[in-house]
C-alpha cells in the first residue's frame, strides 16, 4: 500500500518562489533583445542583460525555457540588444506580452543584416551569439558585440518589484 | 623594410570603450560576492548579478581577469551574494577598493559553512558553483541557489553611469 509522504524540502533546496521574491528586489536596467527569424522579427524583454568583458567586448542574457523568443534564439546567429529609455515603459511591456504581434507598432527598422533595432532606446549593441549554456530549461547566452549604435540621449528604464522607474538628478545619493 | 600600418578597426569590432560607455549607461543593482578564500574571507562589488533559472534556482556573475577575487572564485566551489541596500554606498566602494582589508570593518559574520554575510544587506543567497565560462579573460559563473537569508526591509541600492541611485515613490514611474 502506497503512502503520500509530506516531505520537508530536501536540506540545501531553495523553493522557487523564494528565488523569484529574491531577484524581484534587485534592480535591473530594461532591455528588448531583437533577432531575425525565420517567420519574421523575434523579439522580447529582458532584464537579465551583463557586461561579461569588455576586450573582447562580451555581453550575456538569459532566456526562459517558456519563452516564445526561444527557438528563434537556439538558431540565431545574431541578435540586438536595444536599451530602453525612461519613457518606453510602453514598449517594455509590449514584448513581455504574449500572443501579439510586438512589431506590429512599426517603431523599428531592420539592420542590413535583418536584425531589428527599436526607435527611441537609448543605445543599441549588435552580438554574435558565442556561447548557450543550458541551466535547468533555461539558457544562459553570450554574445560578442560587433557593432554599436546611440539614440538621442536620455535617462534609463529601470525595473524593480514590478515596476518602473526613471533615475536621475531625484534618485541621486550625493 | 618594414612599415606601420594604421589600419581603420577590423569590421565588425567594437572598441573596448565604447562598449564600456554603453554598459556605463545601463543600470544594475549592487551585490557583494563573498567567499571563504585560503587565507580568509575573500569579496567583490558586482553589478552583473542576474538571475538565469527559478526551476532550479540558478543565478550568474562575471568577474574580471583583473579581480583580486579571481583566483579564490576559481578555487571556491559556493559563494554568497549579498544584495546592497541603499544605506551601503561605503560597502561597495570599500569591496571596489585594491589594496586594503575589505573585511577590517567587522560588519559581517560567517555562516556555518563560512562564506562570509554582510550586515545590512537587503538579503543574500548562497549558492553552489556549477559552470565556470571563460569569456576572454573575464569569467561567467552560474551558481544553484541553496540558501536564502534576509535582512531589514529596504529599498536597493543602483549603481548607473558612475553613481549611487536610491529607488523609492519619488522615482517610480506611474
Amino acid at each position: 500500500m502506497s503512502q503520500i509522504l509530506h516531505l520537508p524540502p530536501a536540506r540545501g533546496a531553495v523553493d522557487a518562489d523564494d528565488f523569484k521574491a529574491l531577484f524581484r528586489h534587485h534592480p535591473a536596467g530594461v532591455a528588448v533583445v531583437t533577432l531575425r527569424g525565420h517567420g519574421g522579427p523575434v523579439g522580447f524583454t529582458a532584464t537579465s542583460v551583463i557586461s561579461v568583458s569588455a576586450e573582447p567586448p562580451v555581453l550575456a542574457f538569459s532566456v526562459a525555457a517558456t519563452s516564445s523568443s526561444r527557438p528563434a534564439l537556439e538558431e540565431a546567429g545574431t541578435v540586438v540588444v536595444n536599451f530602453l529609455a525612461e519613457d518606453q515603459r510602453d514598449v517594455a511591456a509590449r514584448f513581455a506580452t504574449s500572443g501579439i504581434d510586438r512589431f506590429a507598432a512599426g517603431d523599428w527598422h531592420p539592420l542590413p543584416t535583418g536584425e531589428p533595432v527599436l526607435e527611441g532606446a537609448t543605445a543599441w549593441v549588435r552580438g554574435r551569439i558565442e556561447e548557450r549554456v543550458p541551466v535547468g530549461d533555461s539558457l544562459l547566452l553570450t554574445a560578442r558585440a560587433v557593432r554599436v549604435g546611440h539614440g538621442h540621449r536620455r535617462e534609463p528604464l529601470v525595473y524593480v518589484n514590478r515596476g518602473y522607474h526613471r533615475l536621475g538628478e531625484h534618485s541621486r545619493l550625493t
